[in-house]
């Protein structure tokens, strides 16, 4: 299989090399073949060829059969004429992975990590489903000195088919879903609300659905994060609660993402930034690259037990002891993947 | 002085009998004469005479010398052709109240109650400026069964008028603002970042500067809350961000706000929604609805003595235990109440 390979900038080169190695590892036990192309992305496009989402990089993430990302941004590029940024959305956009998939789990015994009490922890598992091509990122806006506009846009088909996703998931999972919106204030949360009630009502009877809005989701992720399943959302409400979320297990440097269309092909990435204030000194938590890299193997290729065992490997370093200084270690990022590449 | 009283619904009433009890007794402590004049407002309101915000209420809410508020909304009226909520925005526009003020502080000793650790809320005092009559919450819209769209506007001088609020707040506190918008991707974000530079640049050198990502935001309010001082963003992020941090102290029931504009005349309700599942059961924590009274004499009246007679009444009562079940005590609304009274 062939995958496009873009380290971006930061720490993603660290992380992404870890994911790597992590790959290379299940594919040589599992005995798959993976072909890596290595492309520009983001901040180190725009140096080395002015777009930070340069037509070749295109090309090679519409030819894979997957796209693995490491973190792109910097304040270098802020004010870059196109910064790393819109070539991120562009790319999400052009790949058409509507659907992003962003897991956060406590596992039992590792509770301690996490800046909550560890009974408010205890027990959570959710996966949040955050629309990825749409709403605000997407909208028209106007820029001027005195006056700016963004505009937030969703069509019913849209909404429909990212709703979908979380209901397919949510049958594979604890059967709930709530779904989040601002619908007390916003015409483009009425009209998700009602696309999301209309799919459940003809399809998912089966499936558990409550709405909540976006400032009490807020909340409750930290009042009682151990009662949701399935949390669907727009794309913005999804980058606030999903980063939010992601803390709950002790650092956002642990969180895997998938985004994913139709089809089989995705693009992964940890959800944590290009961080630059440590970029180069390996203290990068690569856990949430290669979490995302057995996401990559799950949902793009098909191959669930390669998937399972670099899971397992993780969550088996991580009890171990093991881990990076965020979240209290003493690994660097290279010698935490050792260990995770000798458990596989 | 004349208070212009709009108990609203749910749990509203019974938070506002209580705060208007603890005004009243401070009125007498500190010899104060204060008027209310009680207005329907909210589903009371639609109930009433099919306006959430009918127009006698309007005219007396513009001859107050201030407006307390409860709580309002519930599923009854999410069908009325005006809602609750759609009320309570066009308050806040015809009233000008542009900046909500929106403290948030876990005193010494009351860490207990708070779902992070200890460790990670010692400290915190932190004082959230929301914008609060611009952005999505006041832009065109267009809602039709298969697209919708929301405008998020904001000009220039919007931006400065509640920078401005911030800043001297942070004069007579710690002296830093965080200032939160999300400028990798909107336009309104990148005039607001502009705007608050302009103005600090001018004015406000003195007071430390920095800029963060709603996103990024979301993570630091449960990793490092205490590191915070003046928080200052947009309307929506505000809603969300302000939500989310009134958990840290235990209960959103604790969290008052104050809602100012150019005048004296400021609005002033608990954080707190109506909660229609709990509504006359006397089981509302009033705690965040007397704070708002406190703030009322204080940002209003300026009867600062007798705001901070009753914010350490509170304090105390609840230092000795003392409180509703939601932060674990054993009061009902009525005999904490009781309790803050007897310490003025
Ligand atoms: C880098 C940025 C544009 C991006 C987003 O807001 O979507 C990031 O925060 C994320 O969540 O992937
Ligand atoms: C009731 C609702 C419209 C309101 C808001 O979103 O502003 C509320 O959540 C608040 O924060 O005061």
């Amino acid at each position: 299989a062939m995958i496009a390979f873009l380290p971006g900038d930061g720490v993603g080169p660290e992380v992404a090399d870890a994911a790597k190695r992590v790959l290379e590892a299940a594919a040589k036990k599992f005995s798959l073949t993976l072909d890596f192309k290595d492309c520009f992305f983001g901040g180190a496009a725009i140096d080395a060829c002015g777009d930070p989402f340069p037509s070749e990089t295109k090309e090679a993430c519409l030819g894979a059969d997957a796209i693995f990302l490491g973190a792109i941004g910097g304040p270098k590029w802020d004010k870059a004429k196109r910064r790393p940024e819109a070539g991120l959305l562009e790319m999400r956009k052009a790949l058409g992975v509507y659907a992003n998939l962003r897991p956060v789990s406590v596992a039992g015994g590792m509770e301690h990590l996490s800046p909550l009490r560890e009974a408010r922890v205890k027990g959570v598992d959710m996966l949040i489903v955050r629309e990825l091509t749409g709403g605000m990122y997407f909208g028209d806006r106007t820029e001027g000195d005195d006056r700016a506009t963004d505009e937030c846009l969703y069509t019913k088909e849209e909404v429909t088919r990212v709703a979908r996703i979380a209901f397919e998931a949510a049958r594979k999972r604890k059967g709930r879903v709530a779904s989040v919106d601002k619908a007390n204030v916003l015409a483009t949360s009425r009209l998700w609300r009602n696309a999301v009630n209309e799919l459940h009502a003809a399809e998912y009877k089966d499936v558990e659905l409550s709405h909540m809005l976006v400032d009490a989701m807020a909340m409750k992720l930290i009042q009682a994060p151990a009662e949701y399943d399935v949390i669907l959302t727009e794309n913005l409400f999804g980058d606030i609660l999903s980063d939010e979320a992601s803390v709950l297990s002790g650092s956002i440097g642990l969180a895997p993402s998938a985004s994913l269309g139709d089809g089989t092909r995705g693009l992964f990435e940890p959800i944590h930034g290009s961080a630059p204030d440590i970029a180069g000194q390996g203290k990068a938590n690569p856990a949430g690259a290669i979490m995302s890299a057995a996401m990559l193997l799950r949902y793009s290729l098909n191959e669930g037990a390669a998937a399972d065992a670099i899971e397992a490997a993780v969550s088996k370093a991580l009890a171990s002891g093991r881990g990076t200084g965020d979240i209290g270690g003493e690994d660097n990022t290279a010698s935490f993947t050792d260990a995770v590449v000798e458990l596989i």
